[in-house]
Parts: C-alpha cells; sequence; structure tokens
C-alpha cells in the first residue's frame, strides 16, 4: 500500500468484493517506503543489524498498515478488526529476518467473518514458540496472504500487486510481451526462481504446497472496475492443467542480470570434490544457483557454477583463501558480467526439440551459452550480459509468444 | 527519545548505569513526532479514528523504539532485549486510549536481567485479557516506567525528561524559580494535576500507590556525567516527610490557562440540582475540575464550575440544550479567558493562614479572585487570565520561593 489514498482505494475494492456477498480477509503490506525507512534508522546503530531486534522494529510497517485500513473501511461503513501476526496467532520458526511460516490458527479469524467483518491481518510477520516477533524477509506479504488463504481454506488468493499479471516475458524488454490469462503452478514456480519478480518464490512454492488457486491482479486499476471485469483481467495460477496450457509449448521467458560466474580450473577428479568446493560456499552463506561440472581431462576438472551477482566477492575470496589451497585447482576464473535466460513451459515434458529450437536460436544471433541448465520444464542458459535483451527477444519471438494463443 | 544521536545517548547513559553495577530497564517513549505522525495519518482516514484500531497504530512508535536502543546497546558492547507491552506481557483493561495497568508479569525481565542483559520495555502500550492492544494515552511512558519499576520492587524509577527536574514554579514565567531537590508525593500529584507538565499525573498516582521512589532527571545532560553528579540534579520524589520539607510551607506555585468557567444563574435550589447540571456534562464525556455552590438567595442559587478550555463549547451545548430546559434557570453565562493558580505545600496541613496570605497578595495586586477550592495541601483561585504572570510573580515571592531553602 503506497499513500492513504491508495489504503482508501483498497478498502472501496474490499467493500466492492464484500457487498457481492464474499467473506473477506485481507493481507495489506507495509505503506511504500517505510520499511526501508525503518531498516535505515536501524543501520544508523548497527552496520548489522541485531536480527531480533530488526524484526521488532520492522513488522511495524504491516501493523500501521491493518490499523489504517481497518478504519479506511470504517469510514465507508464496512465492519472490520485488524490483526498482527502475533495476535492470530502466524507461528513461525525463529529464523529472524527470513522465518518461515509452520502454523496459522484460523479461531479468531472465523469467529470475526461470521460476525460479518472484514478480517485485516498484518503481512510479513508472525511470532515464534518463545513470543518473539518474526519476519518473513522481502515479499513476505504475498507469502503471509497464501499462508492466510490457505489456513482458511479460501475459495481464492488475489494478489494485488502493481504489474496487472504475468507475461510471457517483461514487456520493458519485449514489447510485444502477451500477458497470460492462466498459468500452471509449476511453471509460475520455475518464473519466480528464474527472475521474474511478480510474485516472491516463497509464496509461489506456498500456493503449491497448500494447493490454494491464486490470482494476480493490479492494484491500479479503478477499484470500483466491475467484479466480473476485475476477474477478466489479471493471471490465474491453477493447478488444473487443461488442454488449451499444453497446447504452448513454452509459456514465458525469463531472465536475471544478478548472475555472477565462477570456474575452479583443473580440480582433482575425485568422490567428494564437489563438496569440497562447494561446501566453504555454503557455509559462507552464499547461494549457489546453476552447478556444472565438465567431463574429466587427464584426471582434472574444471567446476563451475554461478552466485548472485551482490555475493560475486564474497565468494571469490572464499574461493581463493579457503577451497583452492585446500583442494589444489589451478586458479579461479570467474566473471560477473553475465546473466541467465530461461524458457519456461509445462509443455516442454512432452514435446521434444524444445532445448534445441533455444540453441539453435541464440546460436543464430551470434550467442555463446556459456553454461546450461535443465529441469523438466524449463531450460536457462548463461550468456554474456551484453546480449540479454537481444536473446529474450529472440527467444520470444521463436517460440510464438508474440502471438495470440 | 528524539534523534538516533538522542537514542545513541541513551544507550550510553544505560552503560554508565550498568557499568557501576546496576541491573538496569529501560522504558522508552516513541521517537519524538512519530505518535503525532501516527495519529495524523489516522484521522487522514477517519475523523474518531476507531480508538482499537488507533492503539493498534500507535503503539509501533514505542515497538519501534525499544528495538532501536536494544541496537544501539548492542553497537556499544552491551547485551540488551527489548519487549513489546504484550510480549511482558503488560496487562491493562480495554480501554483503548486511555487503558489503564491491571499487572506486570515479571518473569521474562527478571531472566534476562539475570542473565545479564538490560531489559527494553515499550511505554505507553500494553494488552488487555483478549489480546487486543491497548495505550495508556498521552505521557503513558512516564506510568509505565513508574508500573514496571513497582512490578519489580526497583531501587528507584529513574524518569529523564526534557526538564531537570521539579521547580518551585515555571522559570519562563518567574526567572527566580527554584529546583527542588526533594517533593514530596502528596505535593507532586497536586502539581501535576494543576498544570505543572514536569510528570503525567497517572504516572505519580502510580507511584504513590506502589511507594516507588521516583526521580526526574534531564534528558540534556552530557550522558557521560559522573553518576554522583548525576543523582545531585533532578528532583526525588519522596514518601518520608522530612524536617526540612515540613519547614517550608509552600514548595510551589502551579498554574493553567486551559481552564474555562461556566455558571448557571438562578437555579432553583434544591436537593440533587448538582447532578441535575453536571449528570449531562458528565454523560457528554466532559471532565469537571473545580465545582462552586454560592449561598441560596431567595430559593435560587447560582452554580460555577470550570471545564478545560477545549471543552468549553461542548460543555455550553450541554448546558444550553439540556440542563436549562430541564431545571429551569436563568441563564447560562461563561468565561473561557480564566486562569486557575494554585500553591502547593505539604506544610499547610500544620500552619493557619497560608490561604489568607494568598488572598492578601492578590488583593495587592488588584487581582478579582473568581472561584476558590482548597484541599488539605493546596489552595487554588480561578483569576482573568490576563493576570496569570503577574499572580504566579507575586505568589512566588510573598512565600519566599525565590530564597535558597
Amino acid at each position: 500500500m503506497g499513500s492513504i489514498e491508495r489504503i482508501k482505494n483498497v478498502a472501496r475494492r474490499v467493500a466492492k468484493w464484500r457487498a457481492a456477498g464474499h467473506q473477506i480477509v485481507v493481507v495489506p503490506s507495509a505503506m511504500s517506503g517505510e520499511t526501508n525507512r525503518l531498516i535505515g534508522l536501524a543501520r544508523e546503530l548497527q552496520e548489522q543489524p541485531d536480527p531480533r531486534e530488526l524484526d521488532m522494529i520492522a513488522a511495524t510497517g504491516e501493523q500501521v498498515s491493518v490499523g489504517l485500513l481497518a478504519m479506511a473501511l470504517k469510514a465507508i461503513g464496512v465492519d472490520a478488526r485488524s490483526y498482527a501476526g502475533w495476535q492470530v496467532p502466524v507461528r513461525t520458526d525463529s529464523s529472524y529476518t527470513k522465518a518461515r511460516i509452520s502454523s496459522i490458527d484460523d479461531q479468531r479469524i472465523r469467529a470475526d467473518l461470521d460476525a460479518g467483518r472484514v478480517v485485516i491481518v498484518a503481512g510479513f510477520q508472525g511470532v515464534d514458540d518463545a513470543g518473539n516477533i518474526t519476519t518473513l524477509g522481502r515479499g513476505g506479504s504475498d507469502t503471509s496472504a497464501v499462508a492466510v488463504a490457505a489456513a482458511l481454506n479460501a475459495a481464492e488468493c488475489l494478489i494485488y500487486t502493481d504489474v496487472d499479471g504475468v507475461y510471457t516475458t517483461d514487456p520493458r524488454v519485449v514489447p510485444e510481451a502477451r500477458r497470460l490469462s492462466v498459468i500452471s503452478f509449476e511453471e509460475m514456480l520455475e518464473m519466480a526462481s528464474l527472475g521474474s519478480k511478480v510474485l516472491q518464490i516463497r509464496s509461489v512454492e506456498f500456493a503449491g504446497k497448500y494447493r490454494v488457486p491464486t490470482r494476480v491482479l493490479s492494484s491500479l486499476t479503478d477499484p470500483l472496475i466491475a467484479l466480473d471485469e476485475e476477474m477478466k483481467s489479471g493471471t490465474l495460477i491453477t493447478f488444473e492443467e487443461d488442454e488449451k496450457m499444453e497446447s504452448a509449448v513454452v509459456s514465458g521467458i525469463a531472465f536475471s542480470r544478478d548472475e555472477a560466474k565462477i570456474t575452479v580450473l583443473a580440480v582433482p577428479d575425485k568422490p567428494g570434490i564437489a563438496y569440497s568446493i562447494l561446501g566453504p560456499v555454503a557455509a559462507a552463506n552464499i547461494d549457489v544457483d546453476m552447478i556444472v561440472q565438465n567431463q574429466s581431462v587427464a584426471g582434472t576438472t574444471d567446476f563451475s557454477f554461478t552466485v548472485h551477482r551482490n555475493e560475486f566477492q564474497k565468494a571469490l575470496d572464499v574461493l581463493n583463501g579457503q577451497v583452492l589451497p585446500a583442494v589444489g585447482g589451478r586458479e579461479v576464473v570467474a566473471d560477473n558480467k553475465v546473466c541467465k535466460v530461461s524458457i519456461v513451459g509445462i509443455g516442454m515434458r512432452s514435446h521434444v526439440g524444445v532445448a534445441s529450437l533455444m540453441f539453435k536460436t541464440l546460436s543464430e544471433e551470434g550467442i555463446n551459452i556459456q553454461m546450461i541448465s535443465t529441469s523438466e520444464i524449463k531450460t536457462s542458459v548463461i550468456v554474456d550480459d551484453k546480449y540479454m535483451e537481444l536473446a529474450v527477444r529472440a527467444l520470444h519471438k521463436a517460440f510464438g509468444l508474440d502471438q495470440a494463443a
């Protein structure tokens, strides 16, 4: 939620849904800029703010939102009641700043719904078993919303965001990108993990785990737009694979520039080498994404992996400082000017030649592929990041995504 | 607490007390301006914000403060842990925006103190039996501090504020005003209720109820000042009446310009008339302060009382709209250009002629007294508010308050 005016618009939209006979639970995020303001205050006191205390502070952003939204609803005659995470309670583990929801008690929420109230639950936050306030990390409000929907067995979870749905790719890169009216959960999961910023991956995982039908809608439309028109917009994340979906081989192109590639050259090719290299990296709390180990040549192999660009230098330090002396490779070569481009589609399961078309398309554009990683429904490549937009546009066209479905 | 710099100063001061071997619980207020900012947001949505939701929002100000102070302490090597009111818990009744503390659980606090931590408890807030967040109203942080001190049976409650103690009167009105090093609890209670803004009256009541030795100190001194020097500053509110205190007949002059006087002329002088007049006023949630009923003349009497100037118009509406038609008085006359000036002193108990000296002093200055109200240790008068400063200065001198004790 942004300004007071946006809070009023949320209230109008909620009132519209309620007037249509629905029971509504709303999970607002903090007002825009608020979370950053709070973290900024913390950083003025501690370079690495204490995680428990940071959560104590950060959780207040959503607590303010829920109270304000309740007021906005009451101001237009809709009875409403707000709850902080601990009041529901939304129980989490104790991993401050990135806690995971373990359970949500639906008793208070149901009692209020039955009493005819709109219930407003603070997103992004919970409480651990010892009664400490926790937060779920960035994008946690989406996860909270899906988790509350799951706990209540809701008919649908509507996620209002600043885009109006999931696109075949980012329209800022490919103007011909089309909005998908439906996407499968598995595809959405890949899109989220591959750099599409529509939904936080953890909220998609949650939707999948509890099979919550989730719809991405725009928060920027007129809040008083007719309900059926509102439902026709956006993208529904579904768990049923219908024919229409299978007809599309590839649903979308995802990409991310937050990549860096690291290769340890000529390490001894023996059992346990992967762990010897990646163990210290994981111990330094660095997430590794793609991993490729090349064919052994003369008893040594080249071992490559990618990390988030922000953790590039940290990873290099670990490799040069700890790994290389221990495993005895020749040297570490690295490149933080790479990007990841991925094609995603549930249809890849039953169609052959999808990856080939991707490689052919990139080849025809003269784009060298540095690493490849595949799963059942996606193929990702690492290429020089100067080719990113070109690669995305070429693939979008090659897979016919610019054609109406 | 004001800015980040002030939070750092609080941390330095706390560290100093702890280094001297004390166990410390800190009850910070919100950062300056924060509570007003939050209430402002609420008012943009509802002219009369829903009290439950207002407390939900307002309580976040102190929640941010406690987290930030914990970080500031950790940053200088002092282990600390913060708690929101509900985490302690600080239990209150359900009177949103003006809740009263019913109990404070000392278990978590004591466990942390025993573990060598500084404990930081959010002031101004609590939780009711149903788990709703409540706030204590303006100045509630002082009350929280005293209540926590009482629950822990603390050696002393130190209230750091933007003045360095309790003065014989407001130094802005009388430059000769002197700081009192000691004041009795009863005198402090009268001073607080009569307009001295050093401490909120409810915090003084709490200190009295649980006999918590409470010291008012300046938050603006150098935080690293020597401890014994710091203790020599400020004012101690004590429960022991020593000789020195009895020697002073009057300890201070309090005053308030927030007054308005209302008189109902020629009401029938019959039993129940006071209730007929003040009942509807109380029902409209208007606090009445002084009440005077004059001698009956020919079966009618004039009935006067004072209200807070902010509630003047509301009170007039009640009287003209409801009371006058019902009780049949002649008319309502009113004046919101009055002030209250009071002398306060525990020595008044055992000294005669104190009120007379007050009346004589005002008479010599040509100040007409409109209403008089007395208690065991104070005498208050209502006078035209243009005489306020003159009355305070004359009384300050007449009772020898400008002389060193």
